[in-house]
């Protein structure tokens, strides 16, 4: 079974990358691009019976810094 | 309006980030992760009518290298 992991940066806490990308689309001509945000997906190739719980617990030791950042799960 | 991409390793293309991880979850006593692919999301906040064929062509121009990535879009 696989799980996909979204670890983004929190409302409010600064984003650079995504800055620099905003900032290089303007760059290239593409107009109306308000903001940027960049962040990580990790997709989990698991062993079947994995439990959306034993991933959070992935996320929490490992995959995220959860005081700067927020994770969503999809099973699939 | 907003839009999501996705932007991932191709398949048979290696990832070194993805196989850190897995060891890194091995490591940490979580078994049965069989693999771990890593990848970038971006969210950009855009003007409202902007296509799903402009955020391609932003994705072809700087988002992702397609000699090596693959991105999907999804639009909100």
């Amino acid at each position: 079974m696989k799980a996909r992991v979204t670890v983004m940066l929190r409302d409010g806490v600064l984003d650079p990358q995504g800055e620099a990308v905003r900032h290089a689309l303007g760059a290239l001509g593409f107009s109306g691009v308000a903001g940027v945000r960049q962040g990580k997906v990790i997709e989990l190739d698991l062993a079947e019976g994995t439990t959306r719980d034993e991933v959070a617990r992935m996320c929490e030791a490992l995959l995220a810094n959860t005081v700067i950042e927020r994770y969503e799960i999809e099973m699939a």
